[in-house]
Order: C-alpha cells, then structure tokens, then sequence
C-alpha cells in the first residue's frame, strides 16, 4: 500500500528524533497514575500557579471579582457562569499552562460543536498559523518535498514551506485540469495540498462538487490536505455556503473517508469575533495514526502550551450565548451587525471596482479580500518595465503613494504578476462609514 | 575575519529563503511613509479590531468598564491609569495583531528597565521558549552544526535542537576545562552556547567571574551566547545575586563588548508572576548585524504577532507599581511574600535530600528545582539493568508508583545517568504548607 506523507515512517525525521523528557517516559506513566485516581504531584515543570501560588493582584485585578458580592451587578449571570466555568476547566487559572494540545474542556466543546469529533485529535493553538506551521514542519522532509497551494495564496504558505526547506507547487483553481499536470511533473516529491475556503485573498466558497474533486484528487495522488477554513463564518452570500472538508470528506464514505489524511484549522481571529490579538486557533486531525499523533503532540509540548486566554476565546466561539440566556439577544445582535456589515462593504467593494475602467472584480463570497483584476495600459507595463518593477508591485506602490491605500500582497508567481491582481481589505471602508 | 553563526552569509539559508510578502516591498515602504506622517490604510492582513470593528461584548464583558463611572470603585486608580495606557498602545486594543515584534510601547519600557537597550533589538514572544525556538532555527543550518548545551539541562534545548536538524554538544559547568575538549572534538561545526542561569535544574547562580570566562570563551570560539535568563527573580541567596550576561558583556569593554552575539530570553512565567497561562516573553539581541535581525523580524512576522494579553503582563512586569502609587504596598507584600516563600521551600527541600542517606543536594541557588545527586546502592542499579532501564529512570518509576511524586526530567546524558540526578520542583511543598 502506498505510503502518505503524515505515515509515521514518512514524517520529518527531525520531528522524531526531537526528544523532550518533560513528556518522557516519566511523564506519561504518571498520567496513566493520574487516569486511574491517584493523585500525581508534578514537580516536572516550573507551573506555580497549577501548584497554588496565588496571582498577583495588580496585574490581574479581576481575581476578586468573581468572589465580589455585587459582581451581578456588573457582569450577566450567564457571562459569570461560564466565566466559573472555563476557570473550572483549569487548576490554576489563566496563569498556569494547560496541557500542551490545550484545556481538554475546551477540546471538547469543539469536538461537540464539530459533531462526530475526537477531542484527542484537536489541538488548540496560538492561532491557525502556528498550527499551519507546525504541520507543514511535520510533512516537509527537507529540499524537493512539494506541497500543492493555491495561486494566489496567502503569503503564510510560501513563507512557512520555504522556512522548513520545501517546494512550494503552485495550483489554480479555476484551472482544476492543471493539477494532474503540475503533480506528474513532480509526483514523487508532492506530499500535500492546501485548500484556503473561503478563499484568501480570492474570496471564493468552494462547491461541495468542488471539495469531493479535491479530495478525490488527494486520495488518488496520496496527498495530506491542509484545509484552511478561518473564514468559515465570512461567507457574503447565499448561493454556496461553507462547507467543511471534514463534512464533506465523512460524506463521500469509505474508501475514501477512511483514507485521506486531513487537518483542518480554525481561528479567533475571523468571523465576527476577530480576536487577531489573542492568538488562539486550533487545528483538527482526521485519518492520521496514532504514532503520527503522538510526534505532533511532542512537538507542541516543546513550547509548553498555547496561551489560555485564547484558549477560552476559541472555547466561547464555538459555544456561544444560547437563546433564552440573558445574553443572548445581545450577542445575536452584535455578531450579526459584524457580518452584514462585512456583506455590505463585500458589495461595496466589488460594485466599485466594477465602475471602475480596466478593472474586474468578480463579487467577493468570503473572507476579508476583494481580488480584483486590472488591465494596464502598455504605457503603464513599459513605465513598470523601465523602473525595473513587475507591472503590479508598480501599480500597488504608486496607489500607495497617491492614496495612502497598503493593498495586499501582489501574488508574487510569474503566472499572475501580469494580471495585477492585488488584495484589498474591506476593513479600509471602516473608515468611510 | 572568522564568521560567526548569525552574520547575515551564515544563518539557516531557509530563514532567508522564506518569503513573506506581507512584509515586502509594499509594506516597508508604507511603514515609511507611516513613520513621514502620512495617513496610510492598511489592508494587507485582516485585522479588524484594528479597523474600527467593535469587539462582541460577551466574550469581552470588560470594555465598558474603563468607561463606567464607576470602575474607579472596582479597580484602584493606578491600575486603571496602567491599563488606559497599555490601550494607548494598541489601535485596535487587545483583539488586534500588534507588530510582529511586539507593541512597540511596551518593548520602549522593556529597553528602558534592562537600560543602555535599544526597543528595536527587544521583540517579544509567546513565552521564552518560542523566542529559543526562533532563534535556534535561524543559527542551525542542518545536521552537524553543533550547541553547546549544560548537562543537566532543561529539555527545551534538547528537543529543539534535535528538531531543526542540529547537535547537542554537551559540557559541565563545574567542569570548565572541558569545553575546550568537547570544542576541539568539533571546533567547525559549534556555533553557539546555550547557559541558564540561575540554572535549570541545577539552581546555581553564575558569578561574574564565571560570566566573563564564559563570554571570553566564546569571543575565542566564536559562538553566539544564548542566555536563558528566566529565572533572574528566582534568586534564593544573597552571596551572588542574578548578574545579567549583557551586563557583564558590556562592563567587558572593546573587543569584546563589541563582538561577542548575545541573546537574551526572559518571561513573565517564573519570577513572583508565575504568569505561565498568559505565554508572555522576549529575546534582546546584542551585537547582531541589522541584516540578520531583519531576518528575525521576518521569520517572527509569518505568524502575525504575540499574543497581546502576554505582552501587557510583560509591561508590567518590567515596571511594576511604584513607591507612592496606591497599588505599591499590596504589590510589594505579594510579589515579597512570594519570593520569601519560595526561599524558604529552597532551605526545607536542601536540607530535606540532607537529612536523606545516600542523598547530597547543593542548596538550591536560584530557580525552582532543588537537584540532589542520589547514591544508588549496588542492589538497585542491577535490580534496574534487569528491568532494562537506566538506574536514575528506574528509581525515579519507583518513586512516582510510591508516593505520586512525578519527577522532573532524568538526565539522559550518559555522563549524568550514573548519578540518578533528578529535579524536585518546590512547589510540591505547597500542598503541605
């Protein structure tokens, strides 16, 4: 049987070969003493808060509050119960590390919400990024192991797969012939595929037709597919909305939903919460083995534990105020208010380009980005040429210049520069309202 | 002239080769025209607390209660002053990215506490151990490229050099002649030297004398100094207080003041803050070339920023409440009380492994765990070599199974496994206190 990048023996040997004796041997017997009721003192890590030292106040200052006899009076009774309720999760609050793939609590909240998940395969992160980045160090091996993303992409894949020493192997897809076509060139060595829905920087939702090509694609071509699903909840119309590739994947049923490896990632970052700051996120594993798991969870431990307050961020999206709690109505309120202020600004955006000469833009269906494309003049491209720059960087540092306007990363692949596609984030109409 | 690891022509050529083009040629030049005064929109990344988006209350609760009128009964005015400038500091407040480097007033602060610092040098990071990842990566270049690493050493080192592909060249502190050895053994291949002081696990505090050996040691050798100073609060004798590696570095004078690469770590997950949950760190680069901290800048920018929360803790742990402010006196007899017991757990865990046969422990200087060496007798060491483990894992089993003490790490340098060294973490004593 043919072997798939996240197989044990088909990883980073570097990913195995890192040891790390906070998690060793010790560490997981005296888990195993814990599961089974004894009680474990850890004295493995320095963790003073988990061991009882108590905050200090000044920098917290909430501490006291929930202890406060007239908290009630500021805060709404279900934002305090969930607030006991996530500290319940953690033995020494936000100031102790939680464990390496994040609160089990949490973990499994997402997993209900997910429906039909395991908390043991989702890891909470400081952000989807730090989750990309840690898979796409998982997968790459070294120099000439190819990963699929699409073009234009977020500039996150290029920079991480160069950085661990890989091959970046661009696709488009609106040219869904061409993957075949870029994989023989390097079928030995392409090892992923990376799908960004809703798309970043284009904004396109992709079709349940769509996903099952794609997966079909990676079950045949044995690829791990990183799906980057941030912005699931900016979605700006009603035609196609989003749908997971986990849901998709479970649907098309065996073989296939027994064998195509897939990490999904999420964020705080997006939708209507866009807690950018507080850098949590998390990332789901479907159909890697278990020794695979084990390298990943290693490696997270390295650096401890993502940070908690992020953690019970994540924890708070997926289950938000329900109907019937007090805050409920405001929080539909607020949420909604965010997305019909993004789908309104999405028209704005593409409606202007569009009265725009020379330029194109197809509407924006998701995300945060307007992709338009704009035709030069040969004036132009000569002018671009002549000052040493490809036509689009030239375009984007002259509207710099003239307006003020930072537009996203001009797609730096040969096959693009020429369209002078450039991102341009809805958010710069923030202004105007 | 020799190279050493972080000139720009030496560092991981995957750290330069990572592109990341919301950092590129646009992005510089609108910072530029930022910093010339001009109003610049940017659209690059979506970051919508930074654009305006109002964060939804019930994740939140807080954001009212900096303007209602009466927050002033709820929190002290000092604190409430603090908080409204670490606001200041943030367009977007804490729901936004702050720069990849972290919120620039904060790092200002941080320059002005360590002094003679200079804030573009000081980034900071989620937690220490992401910073010695960070930098680890960009000074190891593949397999060979050796770190010198103190045996016992915290893990962190170990696994992390493993998984960027290098070598963990092992030395003893008490043993300073051996560097030279383990050094002429693989001169070519040693790029930096990691020291932890006050130590982990080992406690001890390293006195100026040994600093400037140090620091001379490796302006001879040429190897960048990784200072882990995360434990400088951590100091349980008066004898030889926490002297910083750059402090001496600098009092050092030309040439060596000038030439020797520093980096310095810290965190606000020791100390009397113990902030582990929060992930708040940094790293300050001494004596390295603009063009390698661009690199640095750039590699830190792939996944966006710090958590910001982390970052606040570490403002105010570089400039906690001063005398005469309101919050002062509490702040003193916490963060005092704190430190006074951890020094008293120091003496009672020291002179516990004292009172012990075939127990020795040096007095635990500095840090959080007490390292005693425990003599084995004959019987145990081949009980162990029957059950096929190492005498110091074997006894360490032993005593998990028997008392529920989880141990730290057991060494696993060869060196060390004869001496059943293992680290108590004090603060298994405040479950008795």
């Amino acid at each position: 049987m043919s072997r798939k990048a996240l197989d044990y023996d088909q990883i980073n040997e570097n990913v195995k070969k890192a040891q790390y004796a906070v998690r060793g041997e010790l560490y997981l017997r005296a888990s195993e003493l814990q599961k089974e009721g004894k009680k474990i003192i850890f004295t493995n890590v320095g963790n003073p808060h988990a061991l009882g030292q108590k905050p200090l106040t000044f920098p917290r200052q909430a501490p006291f509050l929930l202890d406060d006899p007239n908290v009630g009076l500021v805060f709404p009774a279900d934002a305090i119960a969930k607030a006991k309720m996530y500290l319940s999760y953690t033995a020494g609050g936000l100031g102790a590390y939680s464990d390496s793939r994040g609160l089990p609590g949490i973990r499994k909240e997402n997993a209900i919400i997910i429906g039909d998940s395991d908390p043991e395969l989702i890891y909470l992160t400081d952000g989807a990024s730090k989750g990309v980045m840690q898979m796409l160090q998982t997968i790459i091996r070294g120099n000439g192991d190819g990963i699929l993303v699409p073009v234009p992409q977020y500039p996150l894949y290029s920079a991480a797969i160069s950085l661990f020493g890989g091959a970046l192997v661009p696709y488009y897809l609106e040219e869904t012939a061409n993957w075949g076509l870029d994989i023989n060139n390097l079928r030995q060595s392409v090892r992923a595929m990376v799908i960004i829905n809703p798309g970043n920087p284009t904004g396109q939702c992709l079709s349940v037709d769509n996903l099952q090509q794609i997966l079909r694609f990676c079950h045949q071509e044995n690829l791990v597919l990183l799906g980057d699903e941030v912005y699931q909840q900016n979605v700006y119309q009603d035609e196609r909305p989003f749908i997971s590739s986990r849901k998709v994947l479970l649907d098309m049923g065996p073989p296939i939903s027994k064998e195509v490896q897939l990490i999904s990632f999420h964020t705080v970052s997006k939708g209507f919460l866009g807690e950018c700051g507080q850098r949590g996120g998390y990332f789901e594993m479907t159909n890697i083995p278990p020794q695979t798991v084990d390298e990943i969870y290693k490696v997270a431990s390295i650096s401890l534990s993502p940070n908690v307050p992020g953690q019970i961020f994540m924890g708070v999206m997926v289950s938000p105020p329900k109907p019937g709690d007090i805050s409920y109505d405001r929080f539909l309120r607020e949420s909604k208010g965010i997305l019909e202020s993004l789908r309104k600004r999405a028209h704005m955006m593409t409606d202007g380009f569009n009265s725009c000469k020379n330029v194109v833009c197809n509407f924006t269906e998701g995300a945060m980005y307007s992709f338009p494309q704009i035709k030069l003049p040969p004036k132009a491209i000569a002018a671009a040429k002549s000052a040493g720059k490809v036509p689009d960087v030239f375009y984007c540092l002259k509207l710099l210049e003239a307006t003020g306007i930072s537009t996203g990363f001009p797609p730096e692949d040969d096959h693009f520069a020429g369209r002078g596609g450039h991102a341009c984030n809805h958010g710069e109409f923030q202004e105007v309202q």
